[in-house]
């Protein structure tokens, strides 16, 4: 194995022989409200590596470009190598999470139309939500790249959504991060799993995400089991 | 009197004859961090009373509509009757406050272009930063008043800011509230004072605001006098 580029929450980066590819190592860490709630779920990292290589599979297919390579092996992915654009960017179709609690609106409501979001990606404030604006005099990124995120982010709901619905799940919303590779390019990169969307089924309503984790509602892993069978088990 | 129709943290309004205008009395509260802490500061309600009288005139004469009519006595405004638009629009021309701490920058770094943001006023929230997207599919208010309002807040800052200029005051930012009247017309209301606005000694730097009452660093009355002066002492 390569040296270690960088240790996340839930992934470890490795460089390889190709300079321009890395492997991504899936962990079985929990985390929640910026990392103060830990624990292990021993399984979770096979789970999320498989969903997500689903997921930036079935986005290829729809000519959606990401860093993903292939799948390696149970915990191993390979991608291309990308500097991350420091915003996450959220999808929303449903009202839930941070967004119901700060605006003090129930969990659930449908929103008229998909809201995109950004969150600039620093743990010490906290990830704190970012105008457009901000974005643009702050320098964080250009004006090119946040538009063409948000062109993927609305392009990637589409897909995942209508997806989704057929598998008996909604798609409440996710979180995506996206880089930039030696090129420029801008490509969809970290991963598209459980711990990064909010899944409910569609019939009973029951959260199939890493709100069972956070909200201390149990079948943590019954839950990513269940949307790994529900798209094929490959 | 007229009856009491709202009592907000630093004025009273009441009804007149003129069911299209009421009456603003000016109050000593001096209040920050949503109420939490609170003083009473004897003379800024009359300082704030003239303070926003000229500020109102002054836009007025540069064609910006707003509430306001006349100033009655040293605690008294005429206002048109609108319904506020339940936003506060900030413009920002330079870091500081809530701003700075959020995306951990220091203040005073001058801003590329003037920033406008919204708020949602609600005081059990704690008046959360809101995007448009949010305003529209929350259903808020319309996108041609948000539109309108934007406009506005940004032609108000260059008025304001050249006009402090001339008066040795670095207008850092400032917040404004807007109403729909009987006839759906945009107008500027609320207060534009030392309570509203960061105003800053272009010399030496000193605030000449709100903040030396939110941050403890004494002689607030002074520096609403001050801010009074510079102006004319009209």
């Amino acid at each position: 194995m390569g040296d270690l580029v960088y240790e996340g929450k839930a992934k470890k980066l490795f460089t390889t022989k190709d300079p321009n590819v890395l492997l991504v190592q899936y962990k079985d860490d929990a985390t929640a409200f910026n990392g103060e709630k830990k624990e292990i779920i021993e399984g979770k990292g096979a789970l999320n590596n498989k969903i997500t290589s689903y997921f930036f599979e079935l986005l290829a297919e729809k000519s959606v470009p990401s860093h993903f390579l292939e799948r390696l092996s149970t915990l191993e992915q390979l991608v291309k190598r990308v500097t991350i654009v420091p915003l996450e960017v959220v999808v929303r179709n449903v009202t839930a999470g941070s967004f119901a609690k700060r605006l003090g609106l129930q969990e659930g409501r449908p929103l008229p139309f998909p809201i995109v979001e950004f969150y600039y990606k620093d743990d010490s404030l906290g990830d704190p939500l970012i105008l457009e604006d901000h974005i643009y005099a702050l320098e964080i990124t250009s004006k090119e790249v946040v538009v063409e995120m948000k062109e993927q982010a609305l392009k990637i709901n589409d897909i995942l959504y209508e997806h989704m619905e057929q598998h008996g799940i909604r798609l409440v919303d996710f979180k995506l991060e996206f880089g930039l590779d030696h090129a420029g390019q801008v490509l969809l990169a970290d991963e598209i799993s459980p711990d990064t969307c909010r899944f409910w089924d569609l019939q009973s309503g029951d959260k199939l995400d890493k709100d069972r984790f956070r909200r201390n509602l149990g079948n943590v892993l019954e839950a990513y089991q269940e949307i790994e069978k529900r798209l094929g088990g490959q």
